[in-house]
């Protein structure tokens, strides 16, 4: 007999779409969603995870039923005979509930004290330390468990957290907006607007669900941009889900050769920079900034001190990862795009590709040096295709 | 009221299908389908128009019923009171029935013998020189009829058709196979294959639906290719449907600077070669091979006698209208493509983009001269975006 019912395929999907609410502010947390189903297959409760720090799915989710999590050991003192509105209930939850205190107490404890008596889980927690942990406790607790109903779209949701969890680097893409022949800009740097007005809102809604926005100093020598995200060109059901946000995104700077200073746009506001560079740069005293310095290496990833060399793009992902940054969104030019892919540090590509031809004058995407076997290619494969106003969104992984 | 009900869509969208079955072997004429359905709404006849020179559509529908055209006075004289098989009936045809003898004798008589009570018309012949006069000739005979029923569907069967019809020039196709970043080759030329293998049989069967196939001296010498239709790597459907026709689609081939011999392997088959220069080549003796001169043109237009300047290309495409080329399918370098797209005589690109990068060291896909400002750039709008094996394959209409 199969496990899970239509119905249970419904009240999941709502539990996802709950989930995909918290994609512009849970992080470093996962997003997560939970449904409350009581024994006549009443929907009693619904919530979802909205910021680090605050609520899980389950606890926000018991609350709307009705049902305060962790006051039990008061209320049978009081009540001995107390039912919880969720006794018997069935909790779907799109993530393998928590059993450690961390900001909050675990989840599990809510779920034994609200007398629930199934748990649907859409995916185990992708972190090795607690993955099953929760599982077990409610069972042990006499909870019916079960298990992988609509998995991948579970994982799906969380793609840049479970791979932070499993990799203990950040899920980075690397975001171009090209001519149809992969141009990102005349020869003579014009480039506004290639795409259309629809793409540019669409970039902003990607920026809206990073941790970080990358970007080069050549980028911000060149553009000056604010890399932010500019919340009132949102659309309106994303802006009023950014801003249960606790910060915008970290713009992350790579600047090996400490070509910056205070006066670009980025370092006029209040919101975070992380500079990387080879040595302290004395001109950035801005308060937004903070300094990292990592190793300059040669072209075949040695350590050099020449300059005119890349940072240890390497150990910037891994102090990225330390800081819990899960998704990393990077806007900058064909040499450190190319740098990044070259280093086998790119997880996604989305393309903008906008309906017009450039020519072979134009200049390119990404600067991966020259190929001398199509063999080198970097391999991804096409994962959706989407049309943005009069331009293709084209989503790419990177084969590793 | 409205003029057609669900009944007449369900008609009239088979009648396009069977129409859309002649797009490998019609040439130079257009696609159209018919299907007649008796006064009792049963399906008594359908057909298409499958070769120039043979039957069209309706006749080979009305033959279908068991009504033999133009047999009238015959039949007459001896039963008088001969009532035929489709007296009454409702005849559903994609393209305005033809009233003039051409090589087979006008389809209004033959609508009109059968004594057919209604015909529903998708779209109205494009030549405006006998455009309507159908219709007239048989409402003139008392015949109900209704026009414009999926209309745009039929013109989309014919596009390439009825471009030639009203411009006098064909409906120019130039493919690209590029990267997902627009390279068409390696710095040193290796490009096999960055598409995949689905790829290269969906480009057998846009050849195989192509009246011609136009390529550059530059091509041929390069890469010796047959431009042929391979019939043995087309899909079962339309390798039977391909054989229907009368020929291979003719090569084009332009070589300004009669660069061409006879030993590439073009010339080897039966299958016609016309080779446009700007004075006739004497190595050029293979029996397949029409030579055509057209004048040099300097960059900015103007005759020349100077080599290594561009034929009029122009000049070309009128060469090849009035020789009755419908549909010219374009594979060829990023000059040649270039110049067409320059000169404003290409209506349609096909991209087949794989999923791989290849660089900014790569071989662009079009050379269209150094654009100086956005505004100059060649202007395209997305038509299609389909998935063929890993690649994606885009359609996109040139803005004139």
């Amino acid at each position: 007999m199969p496990k899970f019912s239509k119905i249970d395929a419904h009240w999941m999907s709502i539990a996802l779409k709950l989930a995909s609410n918290g994609r512009f502010s849970t992080m470093p947390n996962p997003n997560v969603g939970c449904v409350i189903v009581d024994i006549k297959g009443n929907l009693i409760g619904q919530g979802y995870h909205q910021k680090a720090g605050q609520g899980h799915a389950e606890v926000n989710a018991l609350f709307d039923a009705g049902f305060i999590p962790h006051q039990n050991s008061a209320i049978s003192q009081s009540y001995p005979h107390f039912t919880p509105v969720t006794s018997g209930a069935t909790a779907y939850v799109t993530l393998e509930p928590c059993s450690h205190t961390g900001k909050t107490p675990p989840c599990t404890t809510a779920l034994i004290e609200a007398q629930i008596a199934r748990v649907v889980i859409a995916s185990v927690d992708s972190n090795p330390e607690v993955m099953n942990k929760g599982i077990v406790l409610l069972q042990e607790a006499g909870i019916q468990v079960d298990t992988g109903l609509m998995g991948s779209e579970a994982q799906k949701l969380n793609t840049a957290f479970n791979f932070r969890m499993t990799h203990n680097k950040p899920w980075v893409i690397v975001k171009l907006a090209t001519s149809i022949d992969g141009k990102t800009a005349l020869k003579n740097g014009q480039s506004k607007w290639i795409t259309g007005s629809k793409s540019r809102i669409n970039v902003q809604l990607e920026r809206a669900c990073s941790c970080a926005i990358l970007s080069g100093a050549d980028t911000v020598i060149a553009d000056d941009p604010k890399l932010n995200v500019r919340i009132d060109e949102l659309p309106e059901f994303a802006s009023s889900l950014f801003q249960k946000r606790a910060a915008q995104p970290v713009r992350v700077i790579i600047d090996g050769q400490n070509r910056l200073h205070n006066n670009y746009q980025i370092f006029q506001d209040e919101h975070k920079v992380m500079v990387f560079n080879a040595q302290h740069n004395p001109l950035l005293t801005a308060n937004n900034i903070e300094q990292i310095q990592v190793a300059l290496l040669d072209p075949k990833g040695n350590q050099t001190t020449q300059h005119r060399q890349y940072l240890d793009l390497q150990a910037i992902m891994h102090v990225l990862a330390e800081k819990q940054i899960n998704r990393v969104w990077t806007e900058t030019g064909a040499a450190l795009s190319g740098a990044l892919l070259n280093m086998n540090l790119v997880n996604e590509l989305i393309v903008y590709q906008a309906p017009m031809l450039l020519g072979s004058d134009a200049r390119g995407a990404v600067n991966i040096g020259q190929l001398t076997n199509l063999q080198q290619a970097i391999e991804t494969e096409f994962e959706e295709v989407t049309q943005v106003g009069g331009d293709l969104k084209i989503r790419l992984l990177i084969k590793s």
